[in-house]
């Protein structure tokens, strides 16, 4: 099929792969992956994870877990504060699947408690560095009277701790995250060490994906929940989780018009395709994507010399070297890997990958439409 | 209804004073308004458009004009430089609409004329200074060769000149303002001096919300194309296109999370809502949304002291000072003016208005769904 508009195109041997490392190094571990599916939201994606055995999911809201479910998924953690306003469709969920929930204030449970016709798996939400939400491991007082009020009701089963360690985004030296995870982990065994005795199967949960990319032992935890590893992006190489032949998607944008005068490329493919995420690496200008060439069996390494430098809503603009400028025409396609592969997924999830127009052979076209 | 997700709320009394303001200008300054229909993308928003006598339109992409061309509408600029690849659907569209595109290369120039099976309007990108993309208005040997190149074209009637000035956004001042359109002004004037002969009715174009709200006097021009001024946002309040109360969209979000030790609340509503448009204000921390308070007919000016401080993907940070903290709780909605109306209508189009469910009475329901 020709490509016409801004298009996702997927590798799936590149995912498959990257699913099939992360399923062997939880099975090592003897963790539970239950890996996020807000990266791709794609029941088709979500099919691959299922030939590895994989049957718990993590989504991050209601409406997800719902899609999920329709399409046969029956154990699904939604991994964000749990909404009170969406009760009724938590009841409609509870009724039929495993359905988990997070919590961090005691007025959640409460609500939670009140409203819930279907038993739910609670977990508490603990913050252990990134800062954005979530109780800090070691507010005893808060978290005692939060667990006793979960343990007190009887819809609710409380299922164990929850971390998100965002700040491992920052980061691009694996020493770092090591300590980070190390650091999670030890505050993680402190209240399992706590709270064991009243529950003795708390699980330990932890998801972000450089943690779980780069750390080997994964001791001291229950789950995984990473979901970026599907396809990585631009933003986990530069922080070590993957290197360049792991990104398993790309953006296929139509070359619309060229400035010869500056060596500026204009793409159809702008922020509400890509989100405005930007990379900035040091001593080089705002990164939006990388150009990458379609090889037979799939795309290249990122070129140098040519680079997606600035968005606007519908525009890419590329700044290109003479060499590359020349290569391109009106109405080519150029390939773009991504910054941030979650949010152009979502952003284009109506998109189903398509055969690429340019090579017969290219891998991208496995994963059919 | 009641609201149980992050829902986008629009003031249509204040829409339509927008509208009106800005049409009112138009007929006084003899200049067609096209006003650019990407800001909503909804075909209701479209007919409060119609009902002020409007029939010619701006979109920015095909699949737009298709969309306003199913709903009625007959005269649609795509603001955008053609992509030729989507020949398929402009020859479909241009066989029932009057489709006027827009060139900026020769190349573009002939695969249209040689793949177009119906007449349409072309318009050539003049770049007077934003330099993203377009013709420098004073590149006289380009500019005669591609207009001689369209005028053989049977297919082409060339239509004239059309202006983006995008960095009327990067402005505070009024003065400047001015200045980035007389200057543009002036350009076009040389332009038209220049081919008039050949092209009697040549338009000229510009459309950017900041001008075509701050200028009076738009002599000079035969059409203006803004699109933001049928909300308007922070943004558009901090350069000076509008004041608070023009502001006619608003987010309502749903409080899932509180942290009294940093006065954080936590909302459901992040960059997949507002997209990750941020402002920022000199001497201020960057801000990401200003909260209000819904009030009998419609809502308030923003509030001093609590305000989004940082989105990821569908956690809103607000920073709130000890009052505000403690009015909000777990389940309330919270009202949050977008940064950026555009993108936010963009993200949630799938999402009708609907009536707030704390006040009967606000303006907001009146928009329908």
């Amino acid at each position: 099929m020709k490509i016409t508009t801004p298009t996702l195109l997927i590798d799936k041997e590149k995912a498959l792969r990257n699913i099939s490392r992360m399923v062997e190094k939880a099975r090592r571990n003897k963790v539970r992956l239950r890996p996020h599916f807000k990266t791709h939201q794609s029941v088709q994606v979500g099919e691959w994870f299922r030939e590895f055995g994989v049957e718990a999911i993590t989504v991050s809201s209601v409406r997800m877990a719902r899609y999920f479910a329709y399409h046969g998924w029956r154990d699904i953690l939604v991994a964000f504060p749990a909404n009170v306003r969406e009760l009724e469709s938590i009841n409609e969920l509870a009724s039929r699947i495993k359905l988990h929930l997070v919590a961090v204030n005691p007025e959640t449970v409460t609500a939670l408690a009140k409203g819930l016709q279907h038993p739910v798996q609670l977990s508490v939400k603990i913050d252990t560095g990134y800062h954005r939400t979530g109780i800090p491991a070691t507010n005893y007082a808060e978290l005692d009277a939060l667990l006793k009020l979960i343990q007190g009701q009887e819809k609710l089963q409380f299922a164990g701790f929850v971390v998100h360690d965002g700040h491992t985004y920052k980061q691009t030296d694996a020493a770092a995250i090591h300590a980070i995870f190390n650091n999670s982990v030890t505050q993680l065994n402190q209240l399992r060490e706590r709270y064991k005795a009243d529950f003795p199967n708390l699980q330990r949960s932890l998801g972000d994906t450089p943690s779980c990319s780069i750390v080997e032992d994964l001791q001291g935890l229950e789950e995984i929940r990473p979901g970026n590893f599907v396809f990585y992006d631009l933003t986990q190489q530069h922080i070590g989780s993957c290197s360049f032949e792991d990104i398993a998607v790309c953006m296929a944008c139509p070359v619309v018009a060229k400035h010869p005068d500056r060596g500026e490329i204009i793409l159809y493919g702008g922020s509400v395709h890509f989100s405005k995420d930007v990379l900035l690496q040091q001593e080089d200008a705002p990164l939006f994507g990388r150009v990458v060439e379609l090889t037979e069996n799939g795309w290249s390494e990122p070129l140098e010399g040519i680079a997606v430098v600035s968005l606007s809503q519908e525009h890419g603009v590329v700044r290109a070297s003479p060499e590359h400028f020349a290569k391109y025409n009106i109405g080519d396609l150029m390939y773009v890997l991504p910054v941030h592969s979650c949010l152009t997924a979502d952003l284009r999830k109506a998109t189903s990958p398509r055969k690429a127009s340019r090579s017969s052979t290219c891998r991208a076209c496995r994963s059919g439409s």
